[in-house]
């Protein structure tokens, strides 16, 4: 099947792919006089007494604006706000099929990072949460952080943290299944992007601390430090602690445990691969061309695979972590998202399968398990609630 | 049946009136593949070489933003956007159900007209249409003047215009029953508000030139051009033209043909309206309590009365109005929504009751009428293409 033109066959058959739906009943005047006026009235003083009525009277608690600014579409780049309009109805799609959440699509004509966290701090008294999609790093993080800061309500943006949970969930049970621990492992990561930034914290964050980064300029140094941006100098606090000199990526992954790839097609060879250590791991997960085929790793005897792929074992997929995830905030009344609730639903999703069934070929739960969000957001929820991040 | 106490329940049962639903499906890896990566690289892509595709491959074209700031929430004044959240839900909800439109509730934490235009704006790429509520004048008129000069699709506030177009589709009904023409009519207008000034605009366009406008400091007056703001400045070129000095309401209204009230309850006696001329036309409609009550106004001789509420006969509601003029404005593609486009809304209003079928309690359809929508819809949509307001 050609993906691409159902796609768009699809698209033009129904105009999209969201519809608004009421959920009360709206069929003769006596309807109009509770739904509307006069009777509305009531729950918006209500509310005007304590804003925390907004969860109880309206769906708000439900609601959740995905926001981009079109810079960073898919792999396709800066494409504007209204071509990255099929991907948002798409995740607010996920969002409603996964989570039951009510998601619209907030499409930004402004790439200024002061106008979009000023826009999204303005439209937060409607929606429960944000989730920030597609805006080109490193301003994603820039805003992200600072929204985190200075919003009450969760904002996550799915591109930095999304692939990093499932990451850190594959992993989790690939150490199970090697019997082994994270502090033993040599990490390599090709990628300094917004996702390669954030699974590199989320490791080291869960005890991964011989992690080596690489990204088109060569190894993460902390003796280039002055030549780095901002973001790749934060990095240095958990990458390549002990200095090393790595010409390349190649001479990087020698006698690594663990290689993660989420930067460009092509950039691996068997070799490469065959000179890791035994038992070694290999998420290759460049989009939509992995930076080594699955056919090549498995040839170059890897123990565990793992791809970005639905059409072979392992895919590490962000739709197995932003349901759940928002789902739990949400019902938590969390007024973020924090590093141990990220974690939370690394290791729920981790748990979905038990230890006794996990296999070099099994170590993470399919999206489409109903489980998944149920647990990830139970996880994320007791999370949020130890780290006393939450309304009242 | 108490409405407050019944919407009260309502809302927290339902927890609000609006979800998102999905139109296409979304049950297994294949349906993602379409409807998501990696098939939606190409909607996506096909909008990225002419945005104008953004209306064939999502729901953009169906997609109305519901923005308010919160500053005059119903009758209730400035109760700031997340109480405004309930009425913009039901707003939405009539939208859906009244002409199947998707809308959504934006609700602004910002009362600074730049910055509602600015986020009007940067919104804009993900949806058809904008509609304005709830917000406070003189305000709301300079941000809608705003968003019509420089935002690229129809931004129409309601709150002004909605009952506007109504008064004069009654008003047009009520001429051909009176058999008598607009230029012959002594009009009072009790209100310079949003609203009031819409239907001095509106009914002076049509051909009502003599008409005369009270607020809190009595009658507009050209001699007292100097005090007033610009908003009212501005009605000076539509009302009291021969310099009228009426001292208070009570003396502008001897004689007066039309009464319309959109101000305050209970301003209006018998004794003010037996002064109108034989043949008197009184739409009381201040909200929740009108100017005067329906019972007195039959009792001091209307011959034709209108008001804003549903337990009587010919209820002057916007809901006649917004939801086909945006279907209309939608389905024609037009750029903005023109004072031509209100007057053919109004007409089209006005012709859903046969001139054979008008009575002095039947000048105006009901809005659960199955006529009224696709009526002002195509009435919207020729005016739009007349004009040349459409998007090719």
């Amino acid at each position: 099947m050609n993906y691409y033109e159902e796609s768009l066959k699809l698209h033009e058959k129904f105009k999209g792919k969201l519809k608004v739906e009421p959920k009360v009943p709206c069929d003769n005047a006596a309807d109009l006089s509770i739904a509307y006026t006069p009777g509305v009235a009531q729950p918006c003083l209500e509310i005007q007494k304590d804003p925390e009525n907004s969860y109880r009277y309206t769906g708000r608690g439900n609601a959740v604006a995905v926001v981009t600014d079109g810079t960073a579409v898919l792999g396709l780049g800066d494409i504007g706000p209204a071509a990255g309009l099929p991907v948002m109805e798409g995740k607010a799609l996920l969002m409603k099929r996964f989570a039951g959440l009510d998601a619209w699509p907030i499409c930004l004509d402004t790439k200024d990072p002061d106008e979009i966290v000023k826009i999204c701090k303005a439209i937060a008294p409607g929606f429960g949460a944000i989730n920030l999609e597609d805006i080109s790093a490193p301003r994603c993080v820039e805003i992200e952080r600072r929204l985190i800061k200075e919003c009450s309500i969760p904002v996550f943006h799915d591109d930095q943290h999304g692939t990093a949970i499932v990451v850190l969930a594959a992993l989790i049970n690939c150490m199970k299944l090697k019997k082994t621990d994270p502090a033993s492992q040599k990490v390599v990561i090709s990628g300094c992007g917004a996702a390669g930034s954030s699974i590199i914290r989320m490791l080291y964050a869960y005890g991964f601390h011989r992690i080596y980064a690489f990204d088109i300029d060569g190894c993460v140094d902390p003796d280039k430090a002055d030549t780095y941006d901002s973001l790749k100098k934060e990095l240095l606090q958990y990458v390549n602690l002990d200095h090393q000199k790595y010409a390349n990526l190649a001479e990087g992954m020698v006698d690594a445990d663990i290689f993660i790839g989420v930067s460009a097609p092509h950039i691996v060879t068997k070799d490469m691969v065959r000179s890791m250590k035994k038992g070694r791991i290999v998420f290759a997960m460049a989009n939509p061309e992995p930076e080594i085929s699955y056919e090549d790793i498995k040839e170059a005897g890897a123990y565990i695979i793992g791809t970005g792929r639905s059409d072979y074992p392992n895919q590490v997929n962000n739709l197995l972590a932003f349901p759940g995830l928002f789902r739990g905030a949400l019902d938590a009344k969390a007024t973020k998202i924090t590093e141990g609730m990220k974690i939370a639903a690394s290791e729920g999703i981790a748990s979905l399968i038990e230890e006794k069934d996990l296999r070099t070929d099994y170590i993470i739960a399919s999206p489409f398990d109903d489980r998944v969000v149920p647990t990830v957001a139970h996880a994320v929820g007791r999370a949020a609630e130890e780290e006393g991040v939450i309304r009242r």
